[in-house]
């Protein structure tokens, strides 16, 4: 794991797999209590085995450098093996005892341990600091520090590669850690699966009429195919990683309320939750969804009516100007409004007191994503199903409603016929997904930088004019470790890495693909082209402008997959409407009538294709899951060889035991077994029987025919 | 085990947990292949350890009794109980080691491992006797002897009580294996599940209007709980029975074809068979099925076709006569082209050339059932879709059909106003449920009992008349045994028992609960009666009418869930367009154009309701599955002690450990690590740095407010 990396400074020969920062800030606090925290930090830290320095940070802030030992390093990457092999996410134990010392496989396992270590509560051995709760509500982060070195020449090998081979992935999972690393994987197969729609899409954008039905029904399909073809790629992945069923094993959020503690027959700590009132808590999600998209749907709708009538049915003075002006008020109301309902998304996720951290994280981040779909989504979908079909009802219909609430503007409003365009509905598409895709590439990766930079002006700005103490202007640091200390400094004001961010923005451009695909074809080439770019520029991002993040381990993307079931499913019926609705074959017809009929057909094919699909990969199998089991079979093997010396019980009997077999039966109370018991009996009994029945026919001189 | 049944006969004291019979007949073969024949079964039995003694059979057939001695029996026992282990079905090692000799825990455990001793190849321990394939084509059938004073008094004991216990599935277990006790755990599930719909049926019959909407949405609601309340249930019991998982380590059936044996890495020897031909082969199906579909279709509608002609147009001569050909005609037919499709069946599913046993079984018995299900349900559909909705221009037409095919009937056939009639279709399905409840109960109890009774004389009226050998005409039987004798030659001619035969008629009883249950609410009601002596009678029916079936073990009913499943979804979508188009608010209108609407709301209310069943059962999870994991962590945790003695490492070093601890950071090649190596140092530094910031500001004489 040490670096290979030529260079002059510490950091040539500095291994960072036993490493870990605590961002201790006393700048909230007051300064004996701060002490108190301060002491009791190191206490707990030295508790559990850990070495540490201390340096200053920026502003009133410490950096408790944490340093594990190599004989409890080695110790505790031997334990955590054990454990997967109690918890069956590995199937050999690794042998050894309690005592044993063993090397991390890679930098990741190594540093699971170190977290471990820091974040695992008391009785478990760590030293149970939580970062930003409860009693450590003054340490603002814990983090491993960037293996620099290993960083740039991955991202450089990264970027000179056209295709990211399993061998680059494992690379990410052994810096990163496996959750981290699947989200890359994902990333990686839905690329070389969009060349796909991406091919056909160009030759329908050339060749097919618009809205086209075959264009349709390919991608519906390419959906289901992809989503079946991953579910396999991320058992396989899981198994090659070793984290199948990781899940199994986590322990408990330290945020997380109990009613009550019990002992259960086993001698084993319950924190006792009642399930109804979970079950209870978790379904408000469904009214807040619903309230939330009413909330969206109404501002949307207003904004779009406002639109709507200012460029269609009004007149009067500043017109031109008046037009921009909802577009203008939505775009400034959006971001406070959605983050309003993402501060109450909080709110209730904390309310519904998950009791492990990763099932929070997948509810808070989930909610989110619903969220996010509505505010995108929304709007199409009024352009496809309310604003196209139905404008030539709704416009007169609002304009007479304006004129009722405002009396005074009767004369400047004037009756234009309304035209309801089609290209209406591809101009929101190309609109929404284009500028997604742009402002989310400048919201990650420009935004931060800019941000971080000027964060940084300030914060040298402040240093030399605050009237409060800051600890840099005091100390000074040693020369060999002003470069490494500067390095550290940076890295504890970065954000920390939120991987189901990044997955929930690919969940949401899937979805586009599934529900839009036949309003322009051209939407996956786009795609394509973005997420060749957004895998490399993920990579740099963690790199870069994020805390080294944790390296947790996961057996998949989790409950993405179920969003994108769902988005595909979905996608059945929403493209079959808009082909129906704005194919040119129906066009102009609008037969809403049959409408219900395409909608079911279309959907009920997908499923059956899905099943289908899924019956196929599945009779197929994994190319993992089939090693594991010849493995498997091998271990049964030679236990099962053990136990089996002679197969075959009744051969190579010896003299005395055929004996003793004999004497057994004899003794036998039911006479019944008694009476063939020597050798050789059974059979001449059986062949008596068989040769007087050939008697008996010989002497009736009738052998009938065989049947 | 030993029988506690008063009597003064011989089993009394009889055994049954170590033996099985094999019927020999060699009635069809010449007497030298015959004698050859028998000659190897001897060997390859005593091969296997197994003692045998021989009786004469019926006709020309030998009863061979085979008996496991003790030793051989308790040791197989044992290592199945090891298999299991290592297959992860149990969870702890059962101890022990080649040698050990275990009772099996009840009877089936016992018969099993005599099962396997007869059944399975050489190479596996067995004596590879497989009746009536290749080269024991003449070993018609090998059983194990029903334990009947348990049969009696457990008949006894389940006809006395209302309702089934989970200890007495546990004694049908303990008898016949859980294959067979989870289909008796299926109907008394089902049975006390089904009183909700017997009553809101009743109240529906009474108070609420015909095709009642309400009464369709409790039922299709009640479907789905019952289904995933029973996938609880069904994880539940394999747990309690130690076979969850079992389907894992089944070995391949012998008439398994493969291409070619390969030998992997492992030394295991593999039996290849390429999976794109399976699949390829099994596809197969959907063909069949198809075509199997368009000829019951095409039978029934023109015996409908028939019926509606002769009874609503035709006035001719035997009017009253004819009317009732096509019904006769139709009842004639049916069994002979079920039967011939069900040879292609048949011959398909051995195509497909299944690696085990159950796969095969399972394949052949779903593609019975898919022919039931259309032979059962198409009248139903028809009546419903066709007849009823269109038979006001089909009629017409037919006649105008008939007309011109048969110039001749141009005077017979007169035109008579028709009038669709929806009691038609009432009385469709209460004629086919009712009708078919009462032929299956008299094919599966009446019948065979009738057809044994009539065999059994023929028997004895050819032993005294035949022109062939009958052994029991030449041989005497000892007597002490004959009573017993008697009972096993009884045996030897009863019919297998497959256990899917039965579940096929529950799932087919479910769908018309599923899909037709707002035509007539008393539908359940009769179910309910009919199931709670179904599930008596199927008892007493595999005692008295079968030979006594092999313990096999599953985890469940297998691929029924699945049948379960899509009939509940198809039901969502039936019953909602059976209450649109007969439902008195809309009958009349008859409004086509919403029908599709309408269906879609329907399966996609049911399916969201279907989603929230299963998360609200999947977060209050099952007893069983508690449990189990206790016991895991239970495990886990006397595991964990051993190896973590001391958990938090840092606490209670010794002087020399501490000492050892720092003089190996000293040595450390980077000085970094090296500052505040002496205890306390660290936090001496830290505690410096905030009393540093403390004093400046003391200096300032400006403590900021906290914020």
């Amino acid at each position: 794991m040490a670096s290979l990396y030529p260079s002059l400074n510490m950091e040539s020969t500095m291994r960072y797999n036993d490493k870990y920062v605590i961002h201790y800030d006393f700048g909230d606090a007051d300064y004996d209590t701060a002490i108190e925290e301060f002491k009791t930090l190191l206490i707990d830290l030295e508790a559990a085995g850990l070495h540490t320095e201390i340096r200053p940070g920026y502003d009133r802030s410490i950096l408790v450098f944490v340093k594990v030992p190599r004989v409890l390093l080695g110790n505790n990457v031997y334990k955590g093996r054990v454990k997967d092999w109690l918890y069956s996410i590995t199937q050999t134990h690794p042998g050894g005892d309690k005592d044993t010392i063993v090397e991390g496989k890679f930098e990741a396992e190594d540093l699971l341990a170190v977290y471990h270590l820091v974040h695992w509560p008391k009785d478990m051995g760590g030293a149970g600091i939580t970062p930003e709760v409860g009693q450590w509500e003054n340490v603002k982060s814990i983090f491993p520090l960037h293996n620099e070195p290993v960083n740039n020449s991955l991202l450089r090998h990264l970027s000179r590669r056209v295709l990211i081979t399993v061998e680059d992935l494992d690379q990410i999972r052994d810096l990163f850690g496996s959750k981290v690393a699947f989200y890359f994987a994902f990333i990686q197969n839905y690329l070389i699966f969009l060349l796909f729609p991406a091919a056909t899409g160009v030759i329908a954008w050339m060749w097919l009429p618009k809205y086209s039905l075959s264009y349709a029904i390919l991608t519906s399909i390419w959906c289901s195919v992809f989503l079946e073809y991953w579910k396999l790629q991320q058992v396989d992945l899981s198994i090659r990683w070793d984290v199948r069923g990781v899940h199994k094993s986590k322990i408990n959020r330290p945020e997380f309320k109990y009613e009550k503690t019990m002992i259960d027959s086993h001698g084993r700590t319950i924190h006792f939750f009642p399930k109804w009132k979970q079950i209870a808590r978790q379904s408000l999600q469904v009214p807040f969804i619903l309230v939330a998209t009413a909330v969206l749907g109404v501002i949307i709708i207003a904004v779009f009516a406002l639109e709507v009538l200012v460029s269609e049915a009004y007149d009067g003075p500043y017109q031109n100007y008046l037009e921009y002006v909802p577009t203008v008020l939505l775009a400034v109301a959006i971001p406070y409004i959605s983050s309003a309902l993402e501060s109450v998304a909080e709110t209730l996720t904390k309310y519904e007191n998950h009791r492990t951290a990763d099932v929070h994280e997948v509810s808070m981040t989930q909610k989110i994503f619903m969220l996010n779909i509505i505010t995108n989504y929304l709007p199409i979908l009024l352009v496809a199903f309310v604003y196209i079909p139905f404008g030539d009802e709704v416009v007169p219909w609002l304009k007479q409603t304006l004129v009722t609430f405002f009396p005074k503007l009767d004369g400047a409003v004037v009756v234009h016929k309304f035209t309801p365009d089609a290209d209406k509905l591809r101009n929101e598409v190309i609109a929404l997904t284009l500028t997604g895709q742009l402002s989310s590439f400048f919201e990650e990766n420009i935004m931060p930088m800019i941000k971080h930079k000027l964060s940084g002006m300030y914060r040298s700005y402040r240093r030399k004019y605050s009237k409060q103490a800051m600890l840099l202007t005091m100390v000074e640091d040693d020369k060999e470790e002003v470069e490494f200390l500067a390095s550290v400094r940076n890295q504890s004001t970065l954000a920390q890495y939120n991987v189901h961010e990044d997955m929930a923005e690919l969940v949401l451009q899937f979805g586009y693909l599934a529900l839009f695909s036949p309003v322009w074809p051209l939407i996956p080439l786009g795609f394509l082209i973005n997420n060749w770019i957004e895998l490399r520029s993920d990579f740099a991002k963690i790199c870069i402008e994020h805390q080294r993040p944790a390296p947790a381990r996961a057996d998949g993307v989790g409950p993405w997959v179920m969003s994108l079931e769902i988005l595909t499913w979905v996608g059945s019926i929403s493209t079959a409407a808009i082909v129906h609705l704005f194919g040119t074959d129906t066009f102009g017809t609008k037969s809403w009538f049959s409408l219900p009929l395409t909608i079911f057909v279309s959907e009920h094919i997908l499923l059956l294709l899905r099943a289908i699909t899924r019956w196929i990969f599945e009779r197929y199998g994994s190319e993992q899951i089939r090693k594991e089991r010849d493995e498997r079979y091998a271990r049964r093997l030679k236990y099962l060889e053990q136990i089996e010396a002679n197969k075959r019980a009744g051969v190579n009997l010896t003299v005395a035991e055929r004996e003793k077999r004999r004497s057994v039966l004899i003794t036998d109370s039911d006479k019944f077994w008694t009476k063939q018991v020597e050798d050789g009996q059974s059979a001449a009994a059986g062949l008596n029987l068989i040769n007087m029945a050939r008697k008996w026919e010989d002497d009736q001189g009738s052998k009938p025919k065989q049947s």
